[in-house]
């Protein structure tokens, strides 16, 4: 099993700014994906489109203000049954996220590709709670030839 | 043992650019870091500042437009002995690079942070051959409250 792991500092923002862009529909739209819709509540399923298809997650773990975890039911078959998770805490004038994608079977391409997008995404998380203003689907960061 | 993974595509490039950038002081100043020096010969020692401390790296292997890998053998305690490997090849009109930072023994948060790090720089990279200008450190994209 291996991990894709990422750490992002959102400047000047609560931990109740990030949580609620990982918890609504209004704020993992602006930025992951504009194509998101579902139920934000646990046991909810939250559906997140893009060009190329989509992940359903099932919300399984809500800590307000500090984590959030979903599991994935339908989409590509290496992600299924794969968990993404944000753990959030205050240090300094940043909100710090530390994300987890784990329980990839192997490291194979697509996987090193994630990777690579995960960290464009947070990014984009990173600037919509800073600035007002993310990069999500489509009009999201091309990092190589899959997008 | 847990590795960081990336992939990046360089649009309307050849190997040998890519594989320039990555072997000589000159294209790894102008994404990396601007202190960079050594020799990138196979078996030299290659050193890599940055504001908070830097890396000392032997050049392991070399496959001209293919292939580089790097050991690290002085820096942070959690990179010595951790391996860094870039590898080339073309797809549609992309040069794909294939990272691997190999070796990390635990999954610490300051990995989370190279992660993330590492995906801004091989970003870099990319805008370097394909526009001339990359983002070395100091004018690197800050990710969080350690830069």
């Amino acid at each position: 099993m291996v991990d894709i792991l990422h750490r992002v500092g959102v400047k000047s923002s609560s931990l109740d700014d990030v949580y609620g862009a990982l918890t609504t529909v209004e704020g993992l739209s602006a930025w992951w994906t504009d194509a998101t819709r579902g139920d934000t509540e646990v046991d909810g399923v939250l559906q997140f489109r893009f060009r190329q298809g989509g992940f359903d997650m099932v919300v399984r773990e809500l800590e307000p203000a500090k984590h959030v975890l979903w599991e994935v039911v339908d989409g590509p078959a290496e992600w299924v049954g794969t968990t993404v998770s944000f753990d959030l805490k205050q240090e300094d004038d940043y909100t710090i996220i530390l994300f987890k994608h784990e329980g990839w079977r192997e490291p194979v391409e697509f996987m090193h590709h994630c990777s690579t997008k995960w960290a464009t995404f947070l990014l984009s998380l990173k600037s919509l709670v800073e600035t007002g203003k993310g990069a999500p689907a489509p009009d999201d960061l091309e990092i190589d030839n899959w997008n």
